[in-house]
């Protein structure tokens, strides 16, 4: 949720995607909540002073009323903290994403970071969440990912009783890992942690994970729970028929070849879609027999283009599909359909029309992609997915396992799936749409605040 | 021990150094040895042919008698043994060096290392070792490193009752970052290993992870120890006294300022030494008291300078060492003086001469100049170490601790180290060299040896 001006001045709320507004969606539709979130746009600050610390009333798409907390943090404060620790950081440690012998280098622009904007910005939340504490005592408390894990332990300073529980959305680094930071840093955000009542995780392998680096790293201990998150099967049944994507789908129909790779991703390099445009590259030198009958659509949403290794990563994407186009394509057949853009109708519309959906992190918390193409896809599509997805720990079972690394095995699982047996590949299609439609978003949100029951309720007994 | 010849075309014998030298010095003074090596040079390649399974009687530099069978394999499939995947892939992953966004991309050069290159040659080995237990049944078999991860495996099929035993000199990465290699690959590496009767490493941390990647990887499961390397304490008492250390002593004194910092490496990346220079920029900038009292001696063995990420590393060096010397010397005053070169009495001298020793590698097996530089020390030294080296499992108690990233702590410790008071320097030295002359390197074999008596008698009991 942030705010903007219109062309004519007027303030206007915009609302915003992915696996957090997916988490809020189940949460918001039976209960009470109050969200505190940073302010982000220019309007969003003018609407935060505003305000001050009174909540703004507002609606979901659905209808459910909630109010909304801005917190309007010093801007060079916030850039610290969310580009430069949060994504600069812990995005890259959780997804152990550095080449160690470069990166990181914590000097002093590092240590500023810390104590000027990642703990500055935490206290702020922590200060909110305290003062709507005294506003409704006794309020469950969700904190949500890798830009918060100060402010429990913040919280739990001036409210012991405070019922506490923390969900992250990324995987989570085994010890070794987390000694890419130095001891206090590591250790601080283990014990911020701990000061839940609950810590969540996608995964039991992310949750054993963050077992193990508490012991390791800290004296500290807290309750953990698996709770993989869940998508709106409704709203993507509605979003399979709307105008939008009805029109995004007739132009892929009308270009597609006989069989379609689809991947939809973040340009991030967690992605992988670098090794993924090798895998098809490789297939092509292996079966002359598709040239021409198979092509692949990548739809890819540009992120963080202002960080110098996003932006480097963007330009290999283009150039490992150019090789691969050059190598293979002619005049009249390209075999990568590259769309850099934020599309979602077009999105939607690929996930009908794939035979082959290629989802090939190299690690990924969950990957809501895995669960909402087969929901709405049409062909009996297959899904080739990478071990080290959180989704392949639900979903294993009825996709085509790959290792990210391994860009033969990629190679050799998109010509499995694209020779499947018709009734093979409907069986596992069919099989996960049901699981996703089985478990829904509204019963990943209860199982949390049911688990925090709970565990406050028995401590206070 | 590698086959020469010399300026006259006679056949010579080098003596080499290193880990498994050291490792091996224990278990030649005692014991009947046959050592099964990879002939490396043309001449070796000769010696191999010419003797066929014979082994050579040799003799170490203190008297002791041994056999060596050197193996001749296909040159081809030794390139893509040692040079593709033991310090291609292995090093890397088991130091937590890749950058995974870009490397390692398993492909059909990969595959074709796998197959042709590591697998036969580690079947040589077997097959070596097999040939051997028929002259000398019951003898125990004692695995190297990481070049011999399959060879266990294929000796078990054969002989079910050889006594194996393995020692992995560098360290065990956790199980995530094993998945950097498809399945299979990361598979066989476990089961191979689980083939010994016993498995040892330096530290418990080492041993600890294998013990969960063997968990999280296959059913395979096999005993496990930790036995610390040690060094040959007698060996580097005469060495201080000799006339090419004494000779690179004077040298040494002659020029060095009136605190020195020294650091001795191979020039690799897990090694650090880039973020150590400008660690020791960050010390200058901070203290200018310090400047023209202060200087590091950098003494680098430059190492595998064919592979391209090595030169890379190699020129990264230079420049940052450059970048502190443009920065903060002038005309008169060098800060870092770095060589890169294979000068080992200059090392050995530069042990004696340091107040201050910088060993802050990334991630490291043991590391045994933290072990050998104190021992010979002449001036109450005082040893920053990295967390992540084995040796701070041993000493970490009386060193200064440094996380390896974080480049503000490491100037922060050098400090303290270079400013410590003298009795407290003093005893923390004495602290280490009492400690490494009391664990010595035959203990060391000794301690494997009786491990091995002990599992396998227990087992044919």
């Amino acid at each position: 949720m942030s705010f903007d001006r219109d062309a004519g001045g007027r303030r206007i709320a915009r609302r915003g995607g992915g696996g957090l507004v997916t988490a809020l969606s189940g949460l918001l539709a039976h209960h009470d909540v109050t969200w505190i979130a940073s302010a982000i746009t220019d309007e969003d600050r003018l609407v935060a002073v505003e305000r001050g610390s009174e909540p703004i009333e507002e609606q979901t798409r659905e209808g459910s009323s909630y109010r909304l907390r801005l917190l309007a943090h010093d801007p060079l404060a916030f850039d610290r903290f969310y580009n430069g620790v949060a994504n600069g950081a812990f995005w890259f440690l959780q997804h152990y994403l550095w080449g160690l012998a470069e990166e990181p280098v914590v000097g002093p622009d590092f240590r500023v970071g810390w104590s000027d904007g990642y703990t500055p910005v935490n206290r702020n939340f922590a200060d909110a969440v305290v003062e709507e504490l005294g506003r409704e005592p006794g309020s469950a408390v969700c904190f949500h990912d890798y830009h918060l894990y100060l402010a429990p332990a913040f919280v739990r300073e001036r409210r012991p009783d405070a019922r506490l529980t923390h969900f992250i959305h990324i995987p989570w680094a085994q010890p070794d890992y987390w000694h890419a930071l130095p001891g206090d840093i590591r250790r601080a955000v283990h014990e911020g942690l701990c000061a839940n009542d609950v810590v969540g995780f996608h995964t039991e392998r992310w949750r054993r994970n963050f077992v193990q680096s508490c012991e390791a790293i800290t004296e500290c201990r807290t309750e953990t729970a698996v709770y993989p998150i869940a998508i709106d099967a409704g709203e993507f049944e509605a979003l399979r028929e709307s105008a939008a994507v009805l029109e995004e789908e007739r132009k892929i129909a009308e270009t597609r070849p006989e069989l379609l790779v689809v991947r939809v991703d973040r340009t991030d390099p967690s992605k992988n879609i670098v090794r993924g445009f090798r895998a098809f590259g490789l297939l092509l030198e292996r079966h002359p027999e598709l040239h021409r009958r198979v092509g692949m659509l990548a739809l890819l949403d540009p992120s963080r283009q202002d960080v110098p290794v996003y932006a480097a990563y963007r330009a290999a994407i283009e150039r490992a599909a150019a090789e691969v186009n050059e190598q293979f394509g002619d005049g009249t057949w390209r075999p990568v359909d590259l769309h850099v853009a934020d599309n979602f109708p077009q999105s939607v519309a690929s996930y009908k029309q794939f035979d082959v959906l290629f989802v090939n992190p190299i690690f990924d918390g969950m990957n809501l992609v895995a669960k909402e193409a087969p929901l709405v896809n049409e062909r009996g599509g297959v899904v080739v997915l990478s071990e080290n997805a959180g989704a392949h720990e639900q979903l294993g079972a009825w996709t085509l396992t790959v290792n990210p690394f391994d860009i033969e095995g990629q190679a050799d699982a998109l010509y499995e799936g694209l020779t499947m047996a018709p009734a093979e590949r409907k069986r596992r299609n069919a099989a996960i749409s049901a699981f996703v439609r089985e478990h829904d978003i509204e019963a990943w949100t209860d199982a949390q605040l049911a688990d925090l029951d709970r565990l406050t309720s028995t401590i206070l007994s």
